[in-house]
């Protein structure tokens, strides 16, 4: 398959482009220093990426920012860097991509386990991620041609737990690696509509 | 109680209002022929609102759009619609209202079954919906004062058959008055971060 991963130069993208390199095709893309360039907060990015690169058999897609602050500090304008970039980057590279993914092939989004559980200072990561699992379980019935939809909903990484582990006390790290077999057996499986829990 | 319902005309406003009235003192509000006019997609009517009514006890928000239609012409524009709305309305009830309801008051929203279950072009609700539960159950946490914030999820209403019948086939609809009784469970008992559903 080609596969292209969004966000290949993070934790979770490097992780990802590690467990399937060894049997497809990678393009990895990200805002600097990849394959091909793409900003996933400007949709015209988007489009110019799936342009670019002709058809591919897999999206995968572990990149977006969020704003991390107290509740009594949060504003629409804080919630909505979240929404622009995890929530809506995300889902405009399905909808402006759901014409260059071949026949049978696949999306896989990533949220995370604020969906289910608070963390102080965190419920904008909360939003977005909720609102992701969602979209994509509301949507997959409707994907064309046999595409499947999916999304991966990583703990807290262990990578990440010398800057977030005091957020994350008592939470059971999972190392990226980990986290990537979910995103195999979204790419490598049949299942569509699903969220991939790796906590 | 001195409590605010936001939406008291809409068909589970009224519901609400109907169930509360007999035990409380009920402030309707909405875009037109209520006690105080709110656009809850316009942030300054709600600041206008709180600034008008001064202390309530609780908060009860049934209001908002969401756009209805297939994924294959779905766009980030239509997605924003129920973002601006239903989402984000409520959330700013929440945010802007912290300093208006009273030590231990509480928030009271609403989503819907969509966010579990998916329906035919319906994935833009799903993502309203799914992202208000997350944000409850990530603010719930943080909230000052003892308040409490929950959602109701409904499933589709007895009244709404005959035009989102349809749509709902083999969904066991529940009357408004049911409905009605998972907002007093939130507004007149001890629960914070809950998701009632109603299905």
């Amino acid at each position: 398959m080609r596969i292209l991963v969004v966000g290949a130069s993070g934790t979770i993208g490097g992780a990802v482009v590690a467990e399937l390199a060894a049997r497809h095709d990678i393009v990895r893309a990200g805002r600097r220093g990849a394959d091909v360039q793409v900003d996933i907060e400007k949709p015209e990015t988007i489009t110019a990426m799936y342009a670019r690169l002709g058809r591919v058999d897999a999206v995968v897609a572990a990149a977006g920012r969020v704003h991390f602050g107290p509740l009594a500090e949060m504003t629409d304008a804080k919630l909505r860097i979240g929404i622009d970039s995890k929530l809506l980057g995300q889902l405009n590279l399905v909808l402006l991509g759901l014409d260059h993914v071949a026949d049978g092939g696949s999306f896989t989004l990533t949220s995370g386990i604020l969906s289910e559980v608070p963390v102080l200072h965190c419920a904008g990561t909360s939003l977005a991620n909720g609102a992701i699992e969602a979209f994509v379980r509301g949507a997959a019935p409707e994907m064309p041609r046999g595409l499947r939809l999916n999304v991966v909903s990583p703990t807290v990484l262990t990578e990440s737990m010398p800057k977030y582990g005091p957020s994350f006390r008592g939470f059971e790290p999972a190392p990226a690696a980990r986290v990537a077999l979910a995103y195999s057996r979204s790419v490598e499986g049949v299942q569509t509509g699903q969220v991939f829990k790796v906590h």
